[in-house]
């Protein structure tokens, strides 16, 4: 690998997040900070400018990226952008340690949403925006996002953010090229814009629209406030945030097929269809399992709907404390953390797609068990999808289990309870944000050691690149010439 | 399917069972039982008896079993065998209801070792016997006992017992046929006298022996004493039965090589070597979490070896309560649930050769994600492995999971603890015995309702026999003409 064009790219990297960071620091001024908070950004941004024209210059004349490097470079900008982007907490004093920091810029690029600020309503408005934004950036990718917006950057720059994108999709209009990356993530933008307006007529005001709209179109799930969404008792945003979290979990894909009036290729799409009848069912599964403790069927549906929507979607918002639901609707939250949503989303988990091949192959296995005579390819979406990519989906289940359960593992050398072990790793991993007991709705990351935190830091990126950006960082043999 | 031809072997099976009980009732006559107990046999034969020759009649005179019969006889004749088999602790008044006693021989003769009996000192002797010789019996396979030692039954009859034997093996000398069936039978009940005669010298009674040799050799795990192996508190005991558990789920076909004096093929079995490698990575990491807790290092390790030796046997002895190490500990433990002992054994879970071949599949996917031009097959025992084959052991780890998880759905309901309902799922469907928490070594299977104690059942049952055979008795359209 080129070590030269790797630190190149890097130094963009952090000249974008300097220019990033400016929003914060207008909220900063708007809102009058201290001289402590608006310094911490400043002092950030001029750390990452310096940086960044350093490590520019050592790009050669005509970098080439194939995929090693963009492997490479998409799991290091991670790493540098949740670093980066949490100094300003530290320097404001708002967080004590830079692992603490670094968690929750991490959470807040990978649109987890996982938080080690047990009173988030003390910190400062520029803080808990610049949090929120970043789901709003990372929810598309970074490097998409710069790969919309950047004039040109290199030969081969596209094995860069496909090393970014959630996949497997299996439509053309992937952000495949410049352009198309730039439609898709106007799309996003447009939509935003439409939530943040939404919420803003159902009493919102603008400050608490925009940290919503963020946490909900990236998936992500920060709030400012200790109770998340259900502090504003506001039924009308719940239900347009439970719709706009499932909207956000669409493959994008789809809304451009929408705007090409492709509708009957929208509508016969497998995926969407997958995606849809989970919801529904974990929907009527919940609701059955807890109904007896509601005397409204409006609010069941309402409480039931935005967890199913906001865990499936792997947002994390709360309006009731799931924690205390029963064993059985924990489990079929569990589920729908892994499944996720659709690929070429913002969510997390296998995603869809992966989950409609899982079942198709595994009943051909049944069907072959019976007949092993019996040569059929496996269709979606009426195309043959070939034995190798096949093969490529369920090993991917398997290193993400055997990476789900490393996780777990190293958690608990200092962490006792297994619902919190285990739904702390799946939360991150998967990108949700809450887990279940200490770390549900109602508790927070706190209380874990600084390596349990590292642990769930690396786990964030590992889920939201799908493994290999990161898995590619710890081969040793890979950094030799 | 031909619906005649499955019945009449059914038939077979029914004899089977009436022979193989004349030996607890054996037992009866020498612990001079009630009239009850000796009863309950002697009634449950006769049923056996008269309906295995009525069942008989029924068999085509020139049977033919292809696939799908030999899996929907392989299911049905071990629903058969636990349902009649449980009869006589019904019929002699010590067990309440035929769930239960299902149940609890369902466990029996996959080797599961679960039980629904809280004091088990207080049943008779030839209760204890018989489903203990269940174990004896399961282990090796019951089909492929009738298999060795009946006279040919027909044309394909290698079929029903294919579908008995846990695989993927990759040696040639699997039971396949009549002769090899005969000669691996031959080494198991060999092994199993040496145990007895083992367990005799130092110090136990011949019945004792006989009890635990049986759980040892099938890795089935019923004691008949509440506190298991605890009970004798007899070291040497304990050592022999971690050894003797550990040798019981290799792969018989490796003891067959070595009386073949091929020792070199033996040594570099790399199922052999994973299965090893597993065992002393497993001590080590639980030597380390529970360390503190011991002043005795010789205590220590023995109790670890058993413990990691009773469970990745899938034997389920008990000479601690591991239900009282911490989590990292139950973790280790649950993870080695699964993986199980080496294919071609008497023990249960997804079996070494399926983790070997796992484990490399991970490794390929990983170096074709850098390098995607790469192709080269996999190898086991420097033998290449298809790929059509690799994709089926993948989608037998998906097909496993989605079982293991509606498992612990439906137990779930009734279950509030997800350490019970996780570890009572997992211990069932790896045919362990004991699970965690309320099922764990000093619990028991009692409080479940009936309805998970039927999901606990089928989930033995499926464990056992590896899916397909259970499977396709739920398919509807097999059994049309």
């Amino acid at each position: 690998m080129n070590k030269k064009t790797i630190l190149g790219f890097l130094g963009n990297i952090c000249i974008l997040e300097a220019i990033l960071m400016l929003f914060p620091l207008l909220v900063g001024f708007i809102y009058k900070e201290s001289f402590l908070t608006i310094n911490a950004f400043l002092i950030t941004i001029a750390i990452l400018l310096v940086l960044g024209l350093l490590l520019r210059k050592l790009t050669p004349k005509h970098p080439k990226y194939n995929l090693k490097e963009g492997f490479a470079i998409t799991g290091l900008s991670w790493f540098l952008l949740s670093f980066f982007g949490g100094l300003p907490f530290v320097l404001a004093n708002e967080l004590n340690s830079i692992i603490d920091s670094t968690f929750e810029m991490a959470s807040g690029f990978t649109t987890t949403g996982s938080s080690i600020i047990p009173n988030v309503e003390a910190i400062s408005q520029s803080l808990l925006f610049w949090r929120s934004f970043s789901h709003l950036i990372g929810g598309m990718g970074v490097l998409v996002f710069a790969f919309a917006f950047i004039p040109r950057m290199g030969e081969g720059s596209v094995n860069i953010m496909k090393a970014e994108v959630p996949g497997p999709t299996f439509g053309k209009v992937t952000s495949k090229n410049q352009s198309s990356a730039g439609i898709l993530y106007q799309i996003y933008l447009v939509m935003t814009a439409v939530l943040v307006l939404l919420l803003m007529l159902t009493g919102m005001n603008l400050f608490d629209s925009l940290i919503h709209a963020f946490g909900a179109a990236g998936t992500g799930g920060f709030s400012n406030k200790v109770l998340s969404v259900g502090y504003f008792n506001n039924p009308a945003a719940e239900y347009i945030l439970s719709i706009a979290m499932i909207l956000f979990g669409v493959n994008f894909n789809l809304y451009y097929l929408l705007l090409k009036k492709h509708f009957k290729q929208v509508f016969k799409n497998e995926e969407l269809r997958l995606f849809l009848t989970i919801i529904t069912i974990a929907c009527i599964l919940i609701m059955l399992n807890i109904g007896k403790d509601y005397s409204s069927l409006e609010k069941l549906f309402r409480d039931v709907l935005f967890t199913v929507s906001t865990i499936i979607s792997t947002t994390g918002y709360a309006t009731v404390d799931f924690g205390l639901w029963p064993l059985f609707s924990h489990l079929v939250l569990l589920l729908i953390m892994f499944t996720g949503s659709m690929a070429g989303s913002t969510a997390g988990g296998l995603k869809q797609s992966r989950i409609l091949i899982y079942l198709k192959s595994f009943k051909r296995e049944i069907q072959c068990a019976m007949n092993p005579r019996l040569v059929k390819p496996i269709t979606v979406d009426d195309k043959p999808v070939s034995s190798s990519y096949i093969k490529s989906v369920l090993n991917y289940l398997g290193l993400y289990l055997s990476i789900f359960i490393c996780g777990v593992l190293l958690v608990s050398v200092t962490q006792n309870d297994f619902l919190t072990a285990f739904s702390s790793v799946a939360a991150t991993l998967n990108n949700i944000g809450p887990g279940m007991n200490l770390v549900g709705p109602s508790g927070n990351f706190a209380h874990f050691t600084p390596i349990s935190k590292i642990v769930l830091t690396f786990m964030m990126i590992i889920g939201r690149l799908e493994i290999y950006p990161v898995l590619i960082l710890l081969m040793p043999n890979l950094w030799k010439k």
